[in-house]
């Protein structure tokens, strides 16, 4: 019987242990899609206590406590943090098989050097050692960061802001982890949405133009990645219910777009053409920057009306979307292809039995223009757990180029969570063990090191064209 | 190597051996959703041969022997006895892999102390054996179920249903197992079916009301709900192609109903309409009550429909609906949340593909006014088998929280199935063993068997308020 | 630790051993499914170098190569045969996880002896060796497939195929292995093609009858079988995106046929009661004739134009169409039940999350006219692989009756490919010695050895009718 949680974590094969420690544990980390905050980066944020840290903004902990069937007040409410502290040690002593009983006492080992299993008879202790780390002087977010062995972040930014915060960071040279901006252009494709008439006004303000056409629009967004691409932003992203096909001429557009800005509403099928025509000319504007695209699709959001119109969105509200046609995907792709303006894509989707079609629509797009041009994301958000990861890679292995594949990311809002980069590379690391000790892949620890080392670091600087050095 | 179906079957672990044998073998059975006849019950029915139990109602058995290119004559038809024993020993013996393989020497073993793997060679002793015992006087139905450790069983009964058994069963003290009716309005929502007026005649009697509106229906079918709540009726159970969503003015409905009443057809859209409104309808009532709503979607029945003609239903002739769309789901739990009229809901679907889509959205209606109200069930019909069984604890466990699992049931129409609570315990303590000996989960003996016994039994009788005690 | 790829390769169990080495490695193989040109086979062709066997038209590995970021110069371009096996040796040693390295390397193995894990540096070496072996006069594609034991093929054949190459090889009494055509009459159906009236021009030729009705069309498509039939014809094949059941009185059917003979196009909904017709037609027609009825859905073709364009079909731009409703599949298969007219089917789909609904439908149709009258095929084409092929034996042991399974085929192009049958043995027997060694099935060696061998063997000739003798 393996002891809980040590050094060999989810390596269950000397081969999975000698990779991990000789070609992963220690090469960092490059995170290129997270939700953290640049400003708290900037200001250098410190925490009063574990509670604000675990329990301020994190949806997954709060879902979990509400399946426990804890009363919202020790969850988002006003009870006090050491009550909601101990109320989710209780909770999480119950969460086996869940990934967050990994996640977070990945981080109590990993900052607090804290190694108990977190219960109500730990609780208090937990709390007190917690708190005492995160009030030390040396614990703002930056140095947490840099003691994660991070050197590259791409936060995710709307359209309209000033990224003053990177700007700050970038010149600060107390800090040398590079915060890049993303592009995350959702409000402005989101025609259907009662505010987008307010979101348009905006964008015509940070852009310093009028938008009174789907081409203004356009033109509109462009300035704004110019402005971004001068802050060294080469990724993007989007958020969508699936990716579709639905094609429609240049005029239709316009004239959708124009009907809307004037106050009518849109149908569900001229909803579909817009959002098509955007991120067809999103995409085409991508392939010629040479930024990335990544779409992370089949995810329907804020399905609890009544919760959302208390707590707003990313609260815990949200579910998987199962309708994610193939085909619409495959078309969408080639006719991008077809215009020569396919960029590198990385598709996410929700749903983990779209594993399989992504993996071979993959395959479709490849060319010399990158290795592995077209990518599947590392198993996202529901997905982000050991079994999601192993399928993820296993599908990904089967149908495509795994030694290709950029890695993980934390797509996180904590400043804590760079664990789960250590808990992708166990898995990682475990799962190619297990193929050379069965007999499956030959034991050339050479090829299985540079392949742990690129898809942990290396891939994704080559492909993103990160202004990082590689590891050797 | 382990030997066949010895005691730490399917326990491949130590730690696995002990949870199982410590904490959930000797916990009783709660069966709170299954088909058995409670007129058998009342009447306590012996079987005079093992053809009975085994073959005279179990479409599971009758499709394996088709599969296995079986003349109808030795498998409902007038074949002899003895002679469909011999059919289906030959049969089963080819059945590596399947899990009538294990349920059927589960079975053997438990009740007729038969060890030996059935087959051709073994037929002719166990046909003896087994019949041995089911003669033996104290073999009747209402023993068998009381050796099998069961405290509380629910059938599944029409609106219509006098209940007579259950009242019969309740006033006769020499039986002290609770046997409970559980409501299942399907042929109250049927509206397309040809018999439908007929049955709405049955209702209009059984409830001494008459129904000429969609108001008059539901009117009449709480008259039927007090009546099953009097005896004890706090589980409803629904059998649906796939949850919908399809929102309609009440005038609508009433003209949809009205005019099916006068012998009109209806459209698959007033179809899907007038199901939503019942179902919302009866969700309301039951939340009202504190009924626990069961669901149980994702087949398409009677697929054969020249064996339809012969058969009837639940014959063997039953398969997948993989139209399940998850935002029609996730809106109609969240149309009964903003009417604050959701209850405790169980969600079954028949396609495993749903498990990941469930878990999300389980999660977005979860609250303190139940430990995880709304429950992913067990794996159902085509899925109760050893994977995917494991595939359901893994997907809930992923998604959410495992711990507050109402558990298992059989779903059964056999009083010998009992040990599929027993099949279902092994698996489930295998799991945990697992994530103890790699070290993923601490090996905190009084947390996992809590969680083990909570699951096994005492979550069940908090979620549902059976009139039971939890075991300590 | 196991070695790379040694003669236990897959085989983690002792019993897995013993049934793969004593009951199925010698076994013979039978081919029902494949894409080999009987030309080929006819004139004996002998290739000079290995790139021509392996990169010659494997669009498998071409993929693999265009997701490493080959240059398509080195993979279908004008690079040296030579260039061209360096680039591709480079590759997949990169190809962890991926089923073209153990295929490789069972082709290097079993073929050419050659041991050594393919890479950079080994790759100047197997040039040679291979090379070497495949300029000896006896490696004729004959002598190959004759040294991989196999005893019947069947090809891929369109209805106006002249055969003559069966002709030939059937008449050449040097070369015993029966190689019998199959009949695909995908182009008599797709009717939306731009081609299609100079197929159905051609099609007249072939059967020396007038087509002007869809009567027409489905005579001259049953002279066709006469044809076929008389030189051994009894299997068939489709290619469809999904099974559908789209039903249309005749007249409408022969108008949709008529319009297009005279040059309109057709709608979806026109082309999908054309084909629905089209397909009932020929299932009756092989239900007649005892022929077997294969269904290969679900997939979407070329789905890069520009691609195509340059390439043509079959050149790696496929991917899975993820729409495949199960209840289309289930009314299309009663229909054909309803008029006593289904024949013996087999059903692949590449979407490897139909798995389970497939199984289901499967035991819908099954009765005494055969074993396992409805069978699913064995994983396809982008799950023909380890995982994969575990999860269709897995998902059919649990749903249905794996011991009557028709088992393994290539659907190759390539004349090396057997190997996969050894592939496909080792994990069927690792399966098998899974779940004897967990104590889940009896050490039975009887019982366990008929079943291996009939998977490998005798299933398929009992199943199809084949003119060859089952092994005992």
């Amino acid at each position: 019987m393996k002891q809980f949680m040590d050094e060999d974590f989810l390596l269950t094969t000397e081969t999975a242990s000698k990779l991990y420690h000789e070609f992963a544990e220690n090469v960092p980390i490059i995170d290129y899609h997270c939700h953290i905050s640049p400003k708290e980066i900037s200001e250098n944020r410190h925490f009063s206590n574990i509670t604000e840290v675990w329990l301020g903004g994190d949806h997954y902990k709060w879902r979990f406590m509400r399946s426990c069937g804890i009363d919202e007040r020790f969850i988002t409410g006003d009870a006090s943090d050491k009550e909601k502290f101990m109320k989710w040690a209780e909770c999480l002593s119950k969460a086996i098989g869940n990934p967050l009983y990994h996640w977070s006492h990945l981080e109590l080992q990993r900052y607090f050097s804290f190694r108990k299993p977190l219960s109500a008879k730990t609780a208090e202790e937990a709390w007190e050692v917690c708190n005492e780390v995160l009030n030390r002087p040396d614990m703002g977010v930056r140095n947490i960061i840099k003691n994660s062995n991070v050197t590259l972040i791409c936060t995710t930014d709307d359209p309209i802001d000033s990224l003053i915060y990177h700007d700050s960071i970038k010149a600060d040279d107390s800090f040398d982890v590079k915060v890049l901006p993303a592009w995350r252009p959702d409000k402005a494709m989101n025609i259907e949405k009662d505010d987008y008439l307010t979101y348009i006004k905006a964008l015509e303000d940070a852009s310093r133009t009028g938008i009174h056409t789907f081409s203004d629009l356009i033109n509109a967004l462009k300035i704004r990645m110019d402005y971004f691409a001068e802050r060294g932003c080469i990724v993007s992203d989007h958020a969508l219910q699936y990716v579709m096909y639905a094609p429609a001429p240049a005029t239709e557009i316009e004239r959708i777009f124009t009907s809307r800005i004037n106050g009518s509403a849109v149908t569900r099928e001229e909803e579909l053409k817009f959002k098509y025509a955007f991120m067809q000319a999103m995409a085409a504007e991508y392939s010629k920057r040479g930024w990335i695209m990544q779409l992370h699709y089949g995810c329907k959001r804020d399905n609890n009306k009544l919760k959302y119109d208390v707590f707003g969105p990313d609260s815990g509200f949200d579910s998987i979307y199962n309708y994610a046609p193939s085909n619409e995907l495959a078309d969408f792709l080639n006719a991008l292809e077809e215009k020569h303006s396919l960029p590198k894509t990385i598709l996410y989707s929700l749903n983990p039995v779209d594993n399989a079609s992504i993996g071979t629509i993959l395959g479709c797009f490849q060319d010399s223009t990158a290795v592995s041009k077209i990518q599947q994301g590392s198993a996202w958000w529901f997905n982000d757990h050991k079994s999601g990861m192993e399928e993820q890679l296993r599908s990904l292995a089967n149908l495509g180029n795994l030694s290709g594949f950029v890695g993980m990311l934390t797509d996180s809002r904590s400043f804590l969570s760079y664990t789960r980069h250590e808990y992708f590379r166990r898995i990682l690391c475990n799962m190619f063990g297990n193929l050379v000790e069965s007999g499956e892949y030959p034991d050339d620890y050479d090829t299985l090191g540079a392949i742990v080392k690129n898809i942990c670091y290396n891939n994704c600087i080559n492909y993103f064209n990160f202004p990082v050095n590689p590891i050797s």
